[in-house]
């Protein structure tokens, strides 16, 4: 029995449901940020992230600062781009699109390669703009989550390391780490932003990033330095270095109750091997999807491959509107997230399912989601 | 009775001791960032900072961010100043040099006037330096947590409008906000920045600022554009518009958990109206600088008039060390902080006397802190 009031389920692609125990985390008492308790605490965090994100690189970095998602995109775009370089984005959606407002917005050169709606940008077109321009570095969003299309990371970086060595490859990982495979050593990869709301299971409040050892240096060595101060990597890299070496450190202050929580979901999410929860959200999103399409209904991102262990965009029925349906889901107890791209906005609905609600089948909460999905449609005059 | 674990009682300047209810809020089960109860408690927490900072103007804007004090600097930097242009920053310690660390990281010509140590830069050298070229603003922390200096922020005003009308006025009050006098209106401030970890008495995560109508029509008119994305202050204002007008809106997941123990916390101090408030701890500073001195001991900020009620910084008798005497603090379960200041750091100790433990004199925070403190020192070898 969950020890939270009763509430409608939570599937929207982030914040989710969360465990009792994580949530109860975040209730311990007040500590100081350069106690040993919390060093300790703080420091572990920092490693279990390597585990996280697959790396044994000790000179590869972790990140964990207060701020959200969006901040990891300025980690990259203030420290890891000089004003005026050169930098490949690569967008599967809104979130592709955003991150290349914030490379921008700190004076980055930015080509953007768009996938067609639902789907991604080829190899063939990314290996040609690769070797077209000298690319700083090339982000891409793993699971975008206005389309719930994900990418193929693993690939990329086969490609940078062929046409572009030097290019550095950045991943938002904002809406895959700890549900889609993910191996940073292994794929070669110099860069994940995440956040801890989505299939972390922690709540909102923290920006969490992972950089190679090649990738630091670049953001201590600029020519010119960085014209940020909170989003500095230069001031953060000591800070995270000690707390990790079980050294109190101070820059700006920590959330102790944040990291408690993150601590605590990190723990779970590697208690029995990542691995294995991978291979859970894969089956669950293998479930969500074969399920609508049984309603007759598709999937923003049309091809298998590109479709994301994370959450399903759906499409909705012809003449039947996102304001229609979400309301009846919540009135079933299910909250789904509205669509969020330029093009198809209105046409879709999004579900999350990630976390526990994937992890723990005992919750019911899938079913109860595809069950309250098919009542709704039925109310709005849709039979499958 | 507290339903937290029992624990060392933490009076450092800042995280501080929680309120059970403050913690409990915390624990809220996970929400949609864009759904109705989460839209409605986050606008009545934007809008209850107006009351925390005494402004009635709705043109001016508040702004609650995942973040932390640090955080509003940038804020600052990044969107009320233009490369190369001039700022004078008012210091009375490491707080006050770290604001001009980072307005010149964004590119901002500091001047900086410094207080002598434990003191304030005085209202005739402000003056001369304001005359003497055109700033487009001025900072000044209002609290300095390095020396427990506190600033004189209405006599500032009153200098500016007097010599340069058109300098912004921005004070760092991420010490001084819940427990210093402050009245943003009256006084005509045109920012405060602070954050949720101290006087407010919520956990740490947030960025908690507040501007004039005149300072958010300089970061929305820049000549050019801020280069920085998640600090930038057009892309937050209609957000915080949105949420406070109580429509959803979106930019970056804020976090709902820290939202609303902050709600909490704000709805706690202005129960009994927040001048009463301050008056307490007014009246607890009081007795806490009157108790040092019965121990022969002296509070690095020397004059009464430019000493805060948020925190004492103490000087420790000649011969012993903070590292002597912390250690027997946290034995007899008070945690007080270490010195951090480059003249003068390891002969003196800090005294946080904020929140819960100043204002409800039940707990006996202070007098178990006070008693510890003569103890410890005795056990040092020192006899007042």
């Amino acid at each position: 029995m969950s020890s939270q009031a009763p509430h409608p389920t939570l599937l929207i692609p982030g914040p989710i449901e969360f465990d009792d125990a994580v949530l109860q985390s975040m209730s311990h008492y007040s500590e100081s940020h350069v106690g040993a308790g919390f060093v300790k605490i703080f420091g572990e965090t920092l490693s279990l992230l390597r585990q996280v994100v697959r790396s044994t690189d000790p000179n590869a970095q972790p990140f964990i600062i207060n701020g959200s998602g969006t901040l990891g995109w300025d980690l990259v775009a203030a420290n890891l781009v000089e004003a005026g370089e050169d930098v490949l984005v690569l967008s599967s959606g809104y979130f592709g699109d955003r991150f290349a407002d914030c490379l921008t917005q700190y004076g980055a050169k930015v080509t953007k390669l768009d996938g067609p709606v639902g789907g991604v940008p080829s190899p063939a077109e990314i290996e040609k703009a690769l070797s077209e321009k000298k690319y700083k570095l090339v982000t891409a969003t793993h699971v975008d989550t206005s389309t719930g299309v994900l990418f193929d990371l693993k690939t990329l970086v086969q490609s940078v390391k062929k046409v572009s060595p030097d290019t550095l490859v950045i991943a938002d990982g904002v809406c895959s780490v700890a549900c889609e495979e993910l191996a940073f050593d292994d794929w070669g990869l110099d860069g994940v932003i995440t956040a801890g709301q989505k299939a972390i299971g922690a709540p909102a409040g923290l920006s969490i990033s992972f950089f190679s050892a090649r990738a630091v240096e670049v953001a201590h060595n600029r020519k010119i330095p960085a014209a940020a101060y909170f989003a500095n990597m230069k001031n953060w890299t000591p800070i995270m270095k000690n707390y990790e070496a079980g050294k109190p450190s101070y820059f700006s202050t920590p959330s102790p109750q944040l990291i408690h929580a993150l601590n605590t979901a990190f723990k779970q999410l590697l208690a029995n091997g990542i691995e294995k929860r991978i291979a859970k959200h894969v089956e669950v999103s293998d479930y969500v999807k074969e399920s609508i399409a049984k309603l007759g209904l598709k999937p923003v991102a049309s091809k298998k491959e590109d479709q994301s262990h994370a959450m399903t965009a759906i499409y909705l029925p012809e003449g039947v509107g996102a304001t229609d349906v979400l309301p009846k889901l919540l009135s079933k107890g299910v909250i789904f997230a509205a669509g969020l791209h330029a093009t198809i906005g209105p046409k879709y609905i999004r579900f999350g399912h990630m976390g526990i609600s994937a992890v723990n089948s005992n919750r019911g909460d899938i079913d109860k989601a595809l069950n309250a999905l098919k009542e709704s449609l039925g109310e709005c005059g849709y039979k499958a």
